[in-house]
């Protein structure tokens, strides 16, 4: 199984989640979806978070997804698995599981039920750490779990044994700077970009690499700006910038709700003949009319041929 | 078993859920706080709420408490038992255990770590009611949920079958007496109040009822409130909300986090003698120092002799 | 000119401005509205808040009104001026206007583009409330200006030589309830409810009034309601309320913005043939298909003959 | 005097605005200010924003600082001035004024007491734009004006005679490059960001420029971080980014309220003997020992010798 680099750099796609039904894993679909990331050259695959929709799928269908992905992918690149939960044994299980199945390392947001104070958050992460059988990353979603960790709580979590990392999805680049400000003297913790239309920027500015969303239907185009923005090329980060925004704003816009990148993402996959877009309630696959304007477009980014 | 009356009527306390410790139930303290609650008058009691702290306890934990609870109380109130998951097939898998033991209704607040649109959630709630074996209260908690239930849409979720009520934890009574308005031609969905400190005016207006986070400790006060209000009787509404106000503060504002509420709560049922009051991750039980003052203030309040 | 009775108590009607165009008062209108919402005995009158759209105001004009309205209305009723402003010095020269043309009180909310914290703002009341000519309520606001007054430092700054009560339009009735408790041992600051909706249940609870947008419209029906409530007649209250909410229902939400509670009132009051509704910018009137439905439903709800 | 440059490009600082009182500008600190700034070759100068308080200062004082400012720069660099107002008349006064006295431009960030709808805003710009005497930045401010501009709305204002650009206070990079995207067959629109601790990227990535806070304490530094940025010299934008990101972790982090920013600049400022710190109400000077930390890094920094 592969080792967790420290750091981790690179591309590391979050996987979108493959369905044939509510609680049934398209199991045809997500072999070919492994292949198809894989093959784009990324450095790593995360399975089980937002883009996953880790939170809609029974826990059945989530440990079924860690053994069949785990198996697939086997040494050739880490596999994180997030294991975000609003209950600590949830959240335990889960890793163990991982562990179990040989993934590299975990993803984790805070319980986001109740909101809980950074002491308490801290606390709990000192608390959870020691009971997980593998390194972990920090999952910074605000807009999911209505609490940014900040950056001096992060400093002191960084120092707890176990937390390797943290994957920001604010979007906010003031707040990603803070943090690498202040873990500065911890270069070997990775800091990661959630959201692709940063990978650029943040990896020249210093940051570690980006989970990028896009990934699932584009691998090779995030692991080049990647690479790109690594090499220091500022003309090339540029040009494979603008195709990121080009897929952003034909793939993530077509829905009306705030679904539409999951929608698009799923929807995009499935008419580029690699899995079911089915999607796990309270979401719904795009209709006919809506398919039809996520394959055009995918046609003329020169994403379908 | 009791059966839910329609309209259900009264007061409806959220029970704290007594834990020895992370996954461990507190099976005497929950006996005594059974009857504790239920010795002072109440119409029904609410199980695995916000109160009972659900979303942080395992699914083992929480059918272990719905058996025994059920088992408990028997036919001598209607039980309610709160089925809110991210995963739908969570929120049947609970809904199940609490109809196979002896349970009247169920509570939900639709699935709240990506955020859906109103008619998402519309179409959430038409598939989920036909697969519950019982009816099911809607819960509206934005502050937890990041989402309220707009009066429009709870409207036509009144005429989903299975759907027979709402409680309101927002706070705004405007908000509650839109829901009242669009709702004056189903007089038999009940409109249940969550914060205690609106009880009395809530059911002045016309309201049904209330979910009191302090019926944990003091029962009657709320019965005896509801049946001012009810009665119509304004002096003496005021009189018991004026008590009402003191409980809460004096008994919610000790902590310095938001989870001063639960903490409170939990560390005055357990000043009684009731039961523990270790609380599940990330929040903590009050320190000595807390303790202290909440003993005294529950003194002061004539509350504990 | 009339005192500010100790406590003010009543209906405390927020007037519309009326305009003839960006800046320019009508005249006409201004006089009919204040003598249609002086018919309906009310207990005071509050120009430039909210309702009177005052920020978008020049202060050329804001000082014509003051002027005229205090004139007109002469020792019938207090008048109360809203003065809040970003900047000191702009609330002190309205103040002064105020003080100059006979009003009887002020209604500050903070300043409101950077927000400041708790200890900021009491600072700014301290230093605010000696440069003032009047009496002030404060004016408690938090969808406009991002705050909420903690009853904490409410309580303090009701120690302030000068302020004399407070208006809450947060819609939360335990926040009022807290402000209520905190303030047991000052009976004679005045407490205000901003929604109508609320006007009933807060006198009941022992609140002092309401500044009720809906009089401008309806006077008479709000002095109803507020003497029912504060005569304990619950069955009174509720039919009073009923005709509330279904003013609220029919006239606040046709237009598709959050500007349509104000475009509704003054195109309700514009359809009683009392004054233009022009709407200071950012903000429209009504266009003609918006305008008959609102006409419509004045005759339907017993307004408009 | 100056005129705007198609598209206006670098680093144009947001000018404090230095106080002696209440509504007494420090005249000699102005002078002595702008000559610093202007030292450190900077490309614009914005007077009366954020970060020169405006909203909390009387016209009386801002047509002054205008006034002495414009006279004072002549034809060195442009000048753009605030004109942010609740009031479409207050906006138009001043940007009169800027005309009159020579400023080369004007930012304007939408009425801000009552929330407007994204179609209101397109159409106060729409309106406002013929009335102003100077071409107009937009402002997105979502912080203090509750609301952001949407790229869609952008892209149409973008075609509206006399608007030429948009500062983004956001800190979202995300929401930058769509503006970015939906304007690329826009190249004259100037797209400012507003932290400075995002100029390198934005600028890497195709932004014009900065408005850059600390640009009051060290010019230089954002001027040449810039230059660096836009020679595409990677190695030196970090360098610099993170001596920027030092500054903002020394000076904007010593105050305990959300306006620690302000008063660290003001106090810096002060600390280098160019003006008086005195703050505009609420916001306060910092007390003595506030002031010696200031101090104290200013010298580690290197700042001040």
């Amino acid at each position: 199984m592969a080792k967790l680099p420290t750091p981790l750099r690179g591309v590391v796609p979050p996987m979108i989640t493959p369905l044939l039904d509510r609680d049934k894993l398209d199991v045809k679909g997500t072999e070919k979806l492994v292949e198809h990331i894989l093959g784009g050259g990324v450095h790593g695959l995360f399975i089980l978070g937002t883009t996953g929709n880790a939170p809609a799928l029974s826990y059945r269908l989530r440990e079924e997804l860690i053994e069949r992905v785990c198996k697939q992918v086997g040494d050739r690149v880490p596999i994180l698995v997030g294991i975000t939960d609003t209950s600590f044994v949830g959240s335990v299980n889960i890793a163990k599981k991982a562990a179990d199945s040989g993934a590299a390392g975990l993803v984790l947001a805070h319980p986001y039920y109740l909101s809980a104070a950074q002491a308490e958050i801290l606390e709990y992460l000192e608390n959870l750490a020691p009971e997980l059988p593998l390194p972990m990353f920090l999952y910074n979603m605000p807009s999911c779990t209505k609490l940014t960790f900040e950056p001096a709580m992060v400093r002191k979590a960084a120092d707890i044994d176990g937390i390797v990392g943290l994957k920001d999805s604010s979007a906010n680049m003031v707040y990603f700077h803070n943090l690498q400000t202040v873990l500065r003297d911890k270069p070997d913790f990775s800091l990661l970009v959630g959201p692709e239309e940063l990978l650029g920027e943040s990896v020249l500015l210093g940051g570690h690499g980006g989970v990028c969303g896009g990934a699932n239907i584009y691998p090779q185009l995030y692991v080049e700006l990647y690479n790109a923005a690594y090499a220091k090329d500022v003309d090339k980060v540029n040009k494979l910038h603008d195709k990121v925004m080009d897929i952003s704003n034909a793939i993530y816009s077509v829905g009306k709700y705030g679904s539409s990148y999951l929608s698009g993402v799923k929807c995009a996959v499935s008419c580029l003949g690699i899995c079911n877009d089915f999607m796990a309630e309270p979401f719904h696959r795009f209709g006919a009319a809506q398919r039809k304007i996520i394959d055009e477009r995918l046609v003329k980014l020169g994403i379908k041929k």
